[in-house]
């Protein structure tokens, strides 16, 4: 089940790469069923708020009519940055299944743990690992042909 | 000046206060102009992300035509929490200045400081208790009347 959402992340991280982008995708899933899926848009959107993961809790704050994204678990590709880690505390999330890590500014894990920490006072279950391989490749190909 | 923009920050925390919307406001300033200003609207657009920092951050990227937000200033009425201080750091804002500070979820200094601890690539300058006393009051009469 794990593998399948992530699976649509990816699909999303693919989209963004045909357009030159970062490749990373996100999903949000309630009750089993997707409500949103993004990719990020940062260069194309030209804006620096537009990664995966804020635009998908955008979209699935639009379909759930509200901003508390209760029961609602997301699937991205790459381990979230500070700005990412913080929207998902704020709408709620419950669970974050996270592909590939981000040494250089993961902040579920790699820099920081924003998520075990209990600095704060929403909290969410992260689990690591799916489709890491995937993940990963496809951001190094990406990169690569950036060289 | 750095009063004047605080004063501009303000009269938006009270645009979203008249909404009942919890008064922070955001101005971004470049070159002495401001380029973007903006309320808090979570409740109104049902939108997790709908911090007034990030729609600040959002509209400036908009009016410069690009997401790094290169020789930009942010004067906010409150700290920011963990997600609009790791947008402040992903667009690239060189200096912020900060009203009153959030004990419970500012992480600038009160539950975390990211722009502080040498986590994190970008940096940003951080200068707090400008019109401390004024931001702090519009938040206090706001929660008063909410009891």
């Amino acid at each position: 089940m794990h593998e399948n959402f992530m699976k649509i992340a990816l699909d999303e991280a693919k989209r963004a790469a045909d357009i030159d982008e970062v490749p990373v995708g996100a999903v949000i899933v309630k009750d089993g069923i997707i409500i949103s899926q993004a990719f990020n848009t940062r260069e194309s959107s030209k804006d620096a708020t537009a990664h995966s993961e804020i635009t998908a809790i955008k979209k699935a704050c639009e379909a759930l009519g509200g901003w508390r994204l209760i029961d609602c678990e997301m699937y991205v590709t790459l381990e979230p940055c500070l700005m990412c880690s913080g929207a998902i505390l704020q709408s709620r999330i419950e669970k974050l299944y996270i592909g590939a890590m981000d040494p250089k500014a993961g902040a579920a894990g790699s820099v920081i743990n924003v998520f075990e920490d209990y600095w704060f006072h929403h909290k969410c279950e992260v689990y690591t690992g799916i489709l890491q391989e995937e993940c990963s490749s496809i951001l190094k190909e990406f990169f690569k042909k950036k060289r």
